[in-house]
């Protein structure tokens, strides 16, 4: 192993600036006008995973493609690890609050400042790293690995599932390891234990034929805008919890031993709500900030667009209001089940002189582990050597909704192991990784595809 | 009369033609990008009344200029008439609901299709019309005219106060006769006798310093845009009416007649639904629609801004939420005191976790008239000689906040005769005005002026 992290030692400046050229491609999945974007980046990740060693090659699916890459060179009697990771990333707007270009990687106070250097190509991109030091010096990898990129991750990947039923005998395998998560503090590396699933809406409120003049029309014509206001005003409760009949009915309890080790982690509520520059943080009674994020599902409009919002006062009476809300959910909500649920609590308000169209755009189930197991204990082990602390069970509160979808399709158990940090700006302007993490985190990722040899 | 009326009837093509050079001049004055256009507006309306047969000028302002032009031919004994409209009109958006090009007036089914064509370019070109045919023919004009025309009506008119204060002494008049409302159905001329004030407010929802992953931070941070559509939600009741504290403490009750004349107005709420392509009406409970327009307050939404708007499903827990609130407000309310009370009910909302901020951006008081009095009668005669058809007197859900402070400033009655027709899409895409209206209106003034003798 001393060869393969000497390899990484010597070759980590190349790395980096391989990285930074596949951050510079702005692969963004939900906007057809960077479709040839999406497809170089995948073409781009084609042709390193095959100078690292593998076999790659890029397979179609009816949106962006699917890149896989396979090393079977430890035999058919070895354990077979798929690695998980997307290479299409978050729109960068709104750009005027960027402090570098997006799509620059720029470093600055020990980070990498890029759209996609944490979520996800950043840490995709270490296992690449971590594969070809181990195919560069020779080092009698004991494990299979099949590698999948996909470039749909940003918008639900909606044609991973198929892909891998279709593809299931090739993906076969024993563990699927996934580094799209971070870890719990700077020098505390973590093991993923949960993630919560996702069910997001488009709710559309259609009112007149036209936008209408507020004061001839005003008081008399139903306001989409208002509607919408009340819509999504009525999602919650005043406790904070979400207010839609039947939400909690599917929701777990989980158990005193998860909720005291969560209460176990070092936490300040201040020192969180000074990160984010808020007063104050809020959300359901009866839960700590950790719980709210992990374990609790959530509803939040991720954006509203109504009527005239340039400079000045149009008095207009608007015809049109959409919302986009995104509900968060834990297991075992499942996001079909709340489309219908909140379709059910739309018609109990008054919707006198609308109209309402509530599209799907996005839907995952949500999963939970077990801490124990070779798999999480192979991880702990890396981590900590590497790291040189021992790492905590982390709760997870984004979605990777093909999680689920992998152990039930693959009958395997998914390990997380990530290495972005909180207030890493995920989705948001300003998205970074820690250069540091970035290396630690390919040695820890070499030593661990070594420790999984006993899942076999 | 009979000249001026051949002279009128000879000119129309003209004058028509005149108008649409107006109506190319995108005058808006809410967007500074169109400072240049608006002031060439008024150098257009200038030029206009000098070759009308009045002395004009172009007045500065801390903003857009003002417009004057006199004509005291009548002598120091006769009647004073002030002529006030605005040459600056509303942004044209959304652009793509245009059937014709907003600022090139297209003639379609009877009607003149423009930005400002209505509102108020067409109404306000009539009178220089009608006074040109006037002094053209000699026609020994029985009142002296003081013509003002503003370029700030759409955005509140924030310098025409201090602009009528100035110059008292030189706009005194008898009567401020007004032209930016409606005939109550086609065919059916009318006289206002109300019109709603204004408080117009942008409300800032501030939450974190940046927007956050909604996985990653969504359920323990508080979302401006829930807590910007539960403030917007939190302005009505369930009866429809305004549910802010203190709101309806100065409403004015009106009395039966006025509520039994309106009553006695053609109106129907299915043809009014209908024009409108809405299945049904709401409003106040208690109050028909022509009340609810005319004699109610009312809370509009008149744009929402939040979050991510663009195509797909955008995870992000926005930082920060916008909304453009209007009230329309009925004798006795005050702008002023709305701001008061908005700020007051906002306080007793949970506002946890974010910082809200209220600009207001516009404020005008509501206005009421008697339906007796010379003016009134006057107008109603003249209207009914050139539509052939009594009047009705009307009231009016829009606002001129002016027409208040001209009645105290200048202690004098304001009279509303206006001619666009309902429908006409005023603040919205397609706006237009009836070519008939526009011809028989320009002999309607003319009358008018002669009728205007008798309120010395």
């Amino acid at each position: 192993m001393s060869d393969v992290q000497g390899f990484i030692d010597e070759n980590l400046g190349r790395f980096r600036s391989e990285l930074y050229d596949f951050l510079r491609i702005p692969s963004i999945s939900a906007k057809s006008e960077h479709d040839d974007d999406t497809r170089a980046a995948a073409e781009w990740f084609r042709e390193k995973l095959t100078s690292a060693g593998l076999d790659a090659e890029i397979i179609e699916t009816p949106g962006h493609p699917i890149v896989v890459g396979e090393w079977r060179g430890a035999g058919p009697d070895a354990p077979t690890v798929l690695i998980y990771g997307h290479y299409d990333v978050q729109p960068p707007e709104p750009l005027s609050l960027w402090d570098s270009p997006p799509f620059e990687a720029t470093e600055r106070d020990g980070r990498i400042y890029a759209r996609g250097s944490a979520d996800d190509k950043g840490q995709l991109y270490m296992h690449v790293k971590a594969l070809e030091a181990h195919l560069a010096t020779g080092s009698s990898l004991p494990i299979n690995i099949v590698m999948i990129a996909e470039g749909e991750e940003e918008i639900g990947s909606p044609n991973l599932v198929p892909f891998v039923v279709e593809y299931s005998r090739r993906l076969a395998c024993d563990v699927i390891l996934i580094s799209d998560t971070g870890m719990y503090a700077e020098g505390l590396p973590s093991v993923g234990f949960s993630l919560r699933g996702l069910a997001y809406f488009e709710i559309h409120v259609h009112g007149a034929v036209s936008d209408l003049h507020s004061g001839e029309y005003g008081g008399a014509v139903a306001n989409p805008g208002n509607v919408l206001s009340r819509l999504v005003a009525s999602l919650h409760a005043p406790d904070g919890s979400v207010a839609i009949d039947g939400f909690y009915d599917e929701v777990l309890d989980w158990d005193e031993a998860t909720r005291a080790q969560i209460a176990s982690l070092p936490h300040s509520d201040q020192d969180f709500a000074s990160t984010l520059s808020v007063g104050e943080l809020t959300g359901e009674q009866g839960y700590g900030t950790l719980e709210r994020l992990w374990i609790r599902p959530t509803c939040d409009v991720c954006g509203i667009l109504c009527g005239y919002t340039g400079e000045g006062a149009k008095t207009v009476l608007p015809n049109h209001a959409m919302a986009k809300v995104s509900f968060r959910l834990v297991p075992d909500q499942n996001p079909g089940r709340i489309k219908d649920l909140l379709e059910a609590h739309i018609e109990t308000l008054d919707l006198r002189g609308v109209t309402i169209e509530v599209q799907e755009l996005h839907g995952g189930r949500p999963w939970r582990a077990s801490v124990e197991g070779p798999a999480f204990e192979a991880a702990s082990e890396a981590l900590e050597e590497a790291f040189g602390t021992r790492p905590v069970p982390m709760g997870g509160g984004g979605s990777i909704p093909i999680v689920v979808e992998f152990e039930e399709k693959l009958d395997a158990t998914a390990l997380l192991v990530g290495f972005s940090l909180p207030g890493c700006n995920l989705h948001a302007p300003n998205e970074w990784l820690p250069i540091d993490n970035f290396e630690k985190g390919i040695g820890a990722l070499a030593l661990l595809y070594e420790k999984l040899a006993r899942v076999g």
